[in-house]
């Protein structure tokens, strides 16, 4: 149930039918999703939202169906049914095998069981773990020492 | 703070020390961190977590640094700062490069702003992201129409 | 799905019925929603919320109409989609245009973005944005150094 | 990191001062803690708070220990790190073991995990679980069918 | 919405049986809910997920009653509807009142209340609630000092 | 304690510099906080951050210090210590008074309860909080019914 109506092709302002005609040539397909027409009532958020799903989904270091499956990691931990169900569609949509979900899915499950056993014991960091300091102190940059 | 102590080699019951043994010859290393020593207190606990977490993080369909990767992203979205850093130093041992680093946590930051806009706009999920039903209406098990 | 029924005026006790009287006087209408018809089973609760809320959401430093698109924000950030619908009909009942909707959504996503991308890199607060100490060290009261 | 200053009494209001008598006088004890100190700042909340407190956790139905058990819980979700403290140590005030403690900590974990598992699989709730419905359809008042 | 199908008894492999056989004579009832269904399309999840509940619900130093009530508590915290409804059942089953449900509620929303209203001011943790340290500071073991 | 080094000016590369220039130019000030000097290991997702903050914070139909209050309340909400200290400061650079401050703080605790309390009991939306339907039934654009 959306707190603003989902606009179809007709309704959209000039702004927002040129993001859509982007998301149509970049997805090589004619079908944009229910939360592009709910965004479509703020061309500037549109079009922002959307410039930066498409430079942060882009394949890089990280494979597509990879940086999916990221994707409904976040949204599981978060709670938007929307955007798993999307996003996991859209991760089976880039090679996503079942064996692959299950093992994912399974992670997601063990990572917040131990995110709250770590928090209810108020666990500090181990020296270990910790990268840099803010006075410089020489720790290799982005590595752990 | 932890709000028990954190458990020496030496304050382990025999329980804990075999569980302390198991993560040393897996792991490879004489390294135990703050988390098993807080959780050492209550060794069923200890026990069903390590042996839980061998089963899920063991290299499958998935990869032992995805497989990271994973947790990482799960734990900012919860916010546990421990094992965000217990994690991400995790996932550089398996090979994550900083490249594939700031990948992932570009992600976990688009991801958690589509995931507030979807929620903010109550967006129903489109048809063609369903899979199943309670009624076994016949949709392919596990992939969507 | 409720947990418990909601309840009809004729099934208030003299103490719910209390409070819906005191509801519909303060907001001048007939109407009091569901929320307040599932609460009703505990008159104490019940009470305690609503005299709660009209102290909250009073008119005061802030105007009504900035209190509920406060209430809105953070009512997406915990994902309650009944919050989301009923606080966001009230901004628009005290005011709030559609342009003032789109704005308040976009805030939402983009806190929430800096919120994840800050909490996974660990960021420590600077300096400059600390205020006061436990010891008493002579920071202004309630503003920065 | 406070983002006010923790008030000492001293600089209590006389407002707020009389909230803090009524807490040392509740809790037969001169300590003050610092949530207390930090909400004096403003007198209207720190009263309204520590007034739900006091009626919020009075024995009941459940006794003492057990509410606070239930505070703590929550307090993990939600990662506020104060909280599990403070109320961590209420509850061992009130009596709670290093056992129940114990438990209490795998039962949150516990569910962590499946809420999350839950909400990744999408599952629809079962019948057998619904109560009552808007339309007063004669389930049993608040319990399930 | 799953994003599996919900498995009938047919469909199940022999290891998903063996945990539905177990789920059925721990339970002493035919009934087997959603969530198991979802979950057995992996099998070894299945299994871990169920061991691990039989074990963290058993009767211990905590009643069922008090486990299921904190399994309530933090599937509130995290919103998941599904857990919410299928605990609550599950607590009223093992004997919780409306009266119990109704303070156990209360402190869900008032525990909600103060973790926000303490993380917004940044509250720093009283020396009175520590316990030990990783310096092995001689802290009473599991008790604050 | 940050898992990438913070990157002083020297270290910057050209790409993060233009960057920073940009802020200290729209700011017009010298002072370049933390997330930053963090976020400035990549380049690609320190511009876009900033863009979008720009674009999102800049004066609309919502004033400059309501705009930091709404963050501000999302960043309690997610419990973003960071955060919550820079956009509080950040709130009182730009006109928010201790009054403001203080009912924005009652605010937030009083949603993030009643957030929870709607989501325990599982309340249905009311009809007369809907807006729109996905078949564009011709509810007003953008206004409840």
């Amino acid at each position: 149930m959306t707190t603003v109506t989902l606009l179809t092709d007709d309704e959209l302002s000039p702004a927002a039918k040129a993001v859509f005609d982007d998301i149509r040539a970049t997805r090589n397909s004619d079908f944009v999703n229910n939360f592009w027409r709910a965004l479509a009532h703020d061309p500037k958020t549109l079009k922002r939202t959307w410039e930066s799903i498409k430079e942060v989904m882009a394949p890089g270091a990280l494979d597509p169906k990879t940086k999916e499956m990221l994707y409904v990691a976040v949204s599981i931990a978060h709670g938007c049914a929307y955007c798993i169900h999307s996003h996991t569609a859209g991760a089976r949509a880039k090679g996503m095998t079942d064996e692959e979900y299950a093992e994912m899915v399974a992670i997601v499950g063990m990572a917040s069981e131990t995110n709250r056993l770590v928090t209810a014991l108020g666990v500090p960091t181990d020296e270990a773990f910790l990268v840099g300091s803010p006075e410089g102190s020489g720790a290799a940059k982005g590595r752990p020492d």
